[in-house]
């Protein structure tokens, strides 16, 4: 399976666009909360987790008893298949490649639908799921990777969920780049959702692998717990989570970034005219290609030192989409400028 | 499910004799490794675990294609256990609950097979192995927790597995205690063994979660990963996995308190005539009560500040047994003293 960020494939890679990683870094509390709880790796972290729970709880306005902790996103993914493994898995893509590996690896009946291509945005198109048969889970990213949005109409998903007795996993390890609402505030209405959240991408910690799950079916929790191996989260990542949603400043200082570089870079790529621009709402930006394949743009941009992620291994897309990481200025401009050289003469 | 190290349940421990970690604590090593990697954490690991794989395999001297990381020795007792899952699965009891877990988690059919308490030592029993039917997966801890010694005759039961087209799965988790050999030795005479490694135990590390794999048939290997969630390892057990085996000085270290304070442990518990101490090659003791049990002997110790393990939640134990681990000797001597006030006038 590749995924962005596999820096470790390349001998001179000076920036990585390929993962969508906040490039403020880890923020300093992290690395503050990390050097004076090094003693707590001599001791087995808590098999339930309860302090975890309690501090996420508070911080999410649920009760502790929904909230299930996991080795990053990715565990919480595969668990959540093997609890559905006997439904049918109905997956929109292009989206996340390990939704479509989990529900393999468990032997799930899996129905593809494809998110719509407006020209200028692509998004899920709830009249693809219409027709869709009765039963089974949808696994949704909201917003989602690669097409960089968040579902729109968010009740009326459910309300489709609700008719069709679809239970609903949603991914939000990008909600925080967002201004978006949850999907957390549609579970007293239809309670067969599971939220997925993760502080990999907007904490800037995938090294440190946390991520959970708010859901509150009571029935799926309990079965998450019975198919969990003990002690998955690590002592590090259950000290840190506690207490990372409390940096209010790293939360503020990424949305102003956010904001400021989202709106240059993507107006600098759409002055290419070799480029068709996606909206998106996150730190990220799928892009097509006008002449030249995703391959060798990636070729040439390797040359200049910038690994780019070429996304033509999404399910749904073909071999002239990319997907570019929204970093710091110095880079942005670094990127455009390697862009701009790389499409010279194409097209 | 209940295992050691659960100090969380309680308000007031201040020794926990429960849980088998090396009392010298975090190698200083280790905690300069983490201090001065912590921006590996805004890094995906490696998908491949490479370069960890590679040092690793020079250090156990073997093809690093042989090797597989996991988030824990637990992982990999539920990777193996679902690869085979297939098979039977025979485990010889007592020991470590998880081994039963992963089993029945997999709808495996399951064998047991009892150690055979000698009296003075608690052995695995090769005859009752003998009489089982062909094909299998057999998993032994070398040595075995509880009973805390290793495999007598190794080349026997690996003898034993080769006519019975039994797969082996050797836990080692607590080898580095002793001085025996691991049952990576047989490997080229029998391909089908996978020795679990990790550094929990023996490193005081069970908060950073890594264990291994070693194993040379190259479709289990195959097998293994293909069922593998990516990134289960997280960045600083990455790093520090790469170098924790050349702390030396930290080894040396260790072997000395351990032989050391194993005596002085087991000849100071043996003086006592309500407990019947089982030899051990390792950093804690399986110990039978008589005259009480094992919840009444744990209520008792909890109220002088000690958590003990009550044994008897494992398969093949009754509530007469308890495990204590081996710790520094003002521990131990805290533990023996408050030992005999709690056993005064019982039996």
């Amino acid at each position: 399976m590749i995924h962005g960020g596999d820096i470790y494939s390349y001998n001179r890679i000076l920036l990585d666009f390929s993962s969508n990683i906040n490039p403020l870094g880890i923020p300093e509390t992290v690395k503050d909360i990390i050097t004076e709880n090094l003693n707590l790796l001599s001791f087995y972290p808590d098999l339930s987790y309860k302090d975890l729970r309690e501090k996420l709880a508070l911080y999410f306005n649920v009760d502790p008893f929904f909230i299930v902790p996991g080795n990053g996103a990715v565990e919480l993914i595969f668990l959540l298949m093997r609890f559905f493994k006997n439904r049918r898995a109905i997956i929109p893509v292009p989206s996340f490649l390990e939704y479509q590996r989990a529900a393999q690896l468990f032997g799930m009946d899996i129905q593809f639908v494809y998110f719509k291509d407006l020209g200028e945005q692509i998004v899920l198109d709830l009249s693809s799921l219409e027709i869709l048969k009765r039963n089974g889970v949808l696994i949704v990213g909201h917003p989602n990777n690669p097409t960089g949005l968040c579902v729109d109409d968010m009740h009326k998903l459910v309300e489709l969920c609700r008719r069709k007795n679809w239970f609903l996993v949603v991914d939000e390890s990008f909600l925080d780049f967002t201004n978006k609402r949850s999907f957390l505030d549609f579970m007293d209405i239809y309670p067969d959702i599971a939220v997925i959240k993760s502080i990999t991408k907007f904490f800037a910690l995938p090294g440190l692998r946390f991520g959970f799950v708010i859901c509150k079916n009571e029935k799926v929790v309990k079965g998450l717990w019975n198919l969990k191996e003990p002690w998955s989260v690590n002592s590090l990542a259950d000290i840190v989570a506690r207490k990372v949603y409390s940096d209010s400043m790293y939360i503020e200082r990424t949305k102003k970034w956010l904001e400021e570089e989202r709106s240059f870079f993507t107006e600098e790529l759409r002055s290419l005219k070799e480029l068709r621009v996606y909206k998106t709402e996150v730190n990220f930006v799928l892009v097509g290609l006008n002449g030249l394949t995703a391959g060798e743009l990636k070729e040439k941009m390797i040359d200049k030192g910038i690994l780019i992620r070429d996304a033509s291994n999404f399910k749904g897309l073909d071999n002239t989409f990319i997907r570019l990481a929204i970093k710091d200025r110095i880079s942005n401009t670094l990127c455009i400028k390697a862009l701009k050289e790389c499409l010279e003469g194409v097209g």
